[in-house]
């Protein structure tokens, strides 16, 4: 039985480049590590959730641990809120926030209280609190956005947003779409009057009002969501899994999942991460786990910034940094992919299937010597994001006959 | 419209070895038929369930027919029922029995009874018997191992075993899992009881007493299944079927989907089995019936053996015992595959996938005149066992048009 590496590098996938001479950043890097891993092992196209779906981290990453995001995806509120770091539990009602600034008539003067850049941590601290037994936690985000997180028995996420997504109406009341979600909807109007009585007068505010900015007096709810129960991992597979990545939608995701999180020195999810430390320390961590997912983020921010030559060689540099694994593939299963393409021409992801390559002591070697979008083609994989799993446990010797 | 056969070569896709210098055996194999074949067709890999599943025979064959086998596989009783050659029909209850050896306090004190070797024939005979207007029928396996089987109004398969898995611990008293299927654990109950009263006094127990051996004097039943329904092949795809295969398992599985069990002299299921015949009958059966699966087993069983020079000299002689098949191309649509793969190194069945060729006259050649893992990569063909009847079907000129 081996120990296995699901090492994603985030938005991997890309398309020819006038910059790169019609290259792909992958094809015009420097990357013989890649290319031997590739070269020991089973190479091909993976496409994330299925052909041409244009997914999200969270989708992908869900897919590629072998849970079906259509069934476990309940909308942006819940992963928007794993993204800010919000400890969720099953059964929570999550909600994309914003704080805005509205006149006395609840009528909404800016939908982003002017872009408000600081503060926001102050004020959502204030918006803590309880309401008829339900818990409520704040929790700021980037400028004005918040995520919103209702805890308690008898939740419903059927329930109509407030804001009115245009200035000058007044803020909503919001309904239920169901019956069932009467209480969460009452709860939901409630927390926004309270929001307002708080705001309002909050020193942060007060300041603001000061300076000649817009309040950020009230927050309004859209998006809700229900915090999906999803099937422990180590359970499912009957492993110990644990994630190494450095940005907090996918730490919150794994933690869902049941999997640990590892936290690794130098680990920023930004282009300057230490991955060198991230690949050391998953290898380290193999004594004590099974399975290691690792998340690169730099070659998706590169991709988004429509950044070639960065793109490039941020992939050298994750060249330099998989060189451990060479040493390691007699006990390591090891599968190289990415969650999603992130073309620097298009700056934002797309459905484009992404390189994969499995290695393990005796896989068949279908001889694809670069691990590249356009070589790739040629190997013996032509897989989903579903697959993944039940690959890794194949080849790790993990899995059960189905059958006799 | 063409006859169709379809070629499954049991267990063939494998991993490099280094006794055949790195190669597959398929790779070592000289193989100018299938060769010659698979540059007539379109090629590629076949996974007979989906990527990474690690497929039992019967699963995989169920899937390669058409069949879904998540939906009508029905757990380990009833197919290894069909395994043993019992006649099983839909609804019927089929249980994994075991002979054991049991103290006057029923306490185990032997789950295989000193792994008795003869006489399990008389003492399953001994054992049919009507309770409660419920027929079981049982049937004696390898050692100490029985297939059991019920068959009457109002069975349930959930029910639990009443094998403790344990010696020193008593017989468990079966007990219904749903309501409804309390009778049939009440059933299972009295059937154990009379399986001590029969079998304790049972003259070949009496035998094995004086030559100081265990008794076999209880069977114990574990791993409940009902047969399932499985729609008629025939009807299903509006041909007349039939297959040719040593093993009962499979036999019994194309019975159970309505498909004629062709007997063909010197077919044993081993790796003597005389796979000329096999061939040479297929052809001749076209006569009276438009599709026909061969399943030669020898290949799987070198691959359990580990014997990767034992596999590639079955591969060199299957070469040889299917050039008829060559003369026969204008009327026939051929496929070539595995049912799964065996690799040498594993001795067992993995999730990898296989090598695959369709051929029949008109259809595009992707010019792979190699058949085999590595080359195979390069054809046309990336499939799952359930796109296997469609493909037939259509290259046969028997499909339908779905639309219009």
């Amino acid at each position: 039985m081996k120990k296995i590496i699901l090492l994603i590098l985030d938005g991997l996938g890309d398309r020819p480049l006038d910059s790169l001479g019609g290259k792909t950043p992958l094809q015009a890097a420097r990357k013989k590590n890649l290319n031997a891993l590739s070269s020991m092992g089973m190479v091909g196209l993976l496409d994330p959730i299925s052909p041409g779906i244009r997914p999200g981290s969270d989708t992908a990453h869900l897919s590629l641990l072998g849970y079906d995001p259509f069934k476990v995806y309940t909308g942006r509120g819940p992963f928007e809120a794993l993204g800010l770091g919000m400890e969720l539990k099953p059964g929570d009602i999550a909600f994309r926030g914003n704080f805005a600034t509205v006149d006395d008539q609840m009528r909404v003067i800016d939908r982003r209280a002017g872009r408000i850049e600081s503060g926001t941590d102050e004020l959502a601290k204030s918006l803590n609190m309880e309401i008829d037994g339900v818990e409520i936690m704040v929790k700021e985000g980037v400028e004005h956005r918040a995520g919103v997180v209702f805890r308690g028995e008898g939740l419903s996420p059927d329930v109509t947003d407030v804001d009115p997504h245009e200035e000058g109406r007044r803020v909503l009341e919001s309904k239920p779409i169901k019956p069932e979600a009467k209480r969460t909807a009452e709860i939901v109007n409630k927390f926004i009057v309270k929001s307002y009585e708080i705001l309002d007068n909050h020193p942060v505010n007060m300041k603001r009002r000061k300076e000649g900015k817009k309040p950020a007096n009230i927050i309004m709810l859209r998006g809700a969501g229900i915090v999906p129960e999803i099937e422990n991992f180590n359970k499912k597979y009957n492993l110990k899994g644990a994630c190494i990545v450095g940005v907090p939608l996918l730490s919150g995701l794994c933690r869902l999942a049941g999997m640990d999180v590892l936290k690794v020195p130098g680990v920023t999810g930004t282009v300057n991460t230490n991955m060198e430390n991230k690949i050391r320390y998953a290898i380290d961590a193999l004594r004590d786990y099974d399975f290691i997912l690792i998340n690169i983020k730099a070659t998706d921010v590169a991709g988004h910034d429509g950044n070639g030559n960065l793109k490039k060689e941020i992939i050298e540099r994750i060249d330099g940094a998989v060189a451990p694994l060479l040493e390691n593939l007699d006990r390591v299963t090891l599968m190289v992919t990415g969650d999603h393409s992130t073309p620097c021409s298009v700056k934002d992801h797309t459905g484009d299937p992404l390189p994969v390559m499995v290695v393990t002591e005796g896989i068949r070697r279908d001889g694809i010597d670069q691990f590249d979008e356009i070589s790739a083609a040629r190997g013996s994989l032509r897989i989903r994001g579903s697959d993944v799993m039940n690959i890794l446990m194949n080849y790790s010797e993990r899995a059960e006959k189905f059958g006799a």
